[in-house]
């Protein structure tokens, strides 16, 4: 009874002792490494790079509360006018993503947005749609929307 | 040069005689009669069978202007809470759908959806991701918007 009793205590103690379990490999950590690449480019200020996230595509599409704009061009426009300057683009936060991997190649988030600006924090959901070319994982649809109150 | 003008004229009258292409067949077709079930389930007020379009799960997830609902029966819940009778229900019609297939067992559809109803029309843009179960497509998130001043 003692000696299983050291031998249990000797193997929680080698658990306790392992390594932290290697960052998550696969699509999940390469679609949350494009989503971080565009949190760390809004939060410098550049749209550009902000941009490199979505497919560089005319296909690409974004969808919001003033309809669905069409092509890589016109969503950065889009952005462009939405968010003027530093003080309108605000910090951005991304929290709560859902990764769902429907195939090697193509990858479903839902997640929340907050943009921390004056006058008010701006917030809501978004859901985007990715899929892996060989440039990397790119968002090929967004659907962004505010919601009150939050 | 007459002969060849009359085989010219006999093609053209051939390929009018043609039958026209036939429908669609693979994911976009089993995905849009998903879809159409699920039209023709609300303009007849079966909200029950509308919800047969959604995936039976608690992992199926409804995004709007108030958040994010999460699972099948609280989104039935949401539908019921939203639209408590008919004259809420109104007519449903859905418009523009561009679906595009991820695999052979996903699907990315995005489209405009009308209410025609009293006093007020009311529509917008929704995203739908579905996914292939044995019992038929299904959808695994909806993204659904109103656009004002449509």
């Amino acid at each position: 009874m003692k000696a299983t009793l050291s031998a249990l205590v000797l193997l929680l103690l080698t658990c306790g002792n392992l390594p932290a379990r290697p960052p998550a490999a696969g699509p999940e950590a390469a679609v949350g490494a494009t989503l971080d690449q565009q949190v760390a480019a809004w939060n410098r200020g550049d749209v550009d790079a902000f941009m490199q996230g979505y497919w560089k595509s005319s296909r690409t599409t974004f969808a919001g509360s003033q309809g669905v704009v069409r092509g890589w061009q016109a969503v950065l426009e889009r952005y462009r006018r939405e968010y003027p300057n530093r003080e309108a683009m605000g910090r951005l936060t991304f929290s709560g993503l859902e990764i769902t991997v429907l195939s090697p190649q193509a990858a479903l988030v839902v997640g929340h947005w907050e943009l921390q600006r004056r006058p008010q924090r701006l917030g809501g959901i978004f859901t985007l749609v990715l899929r892996k070319f060989p440039e990397g994982w790119r968002i090929i649809h967004d659907h962004t929307s505010v919601v009150r109150g939050r």
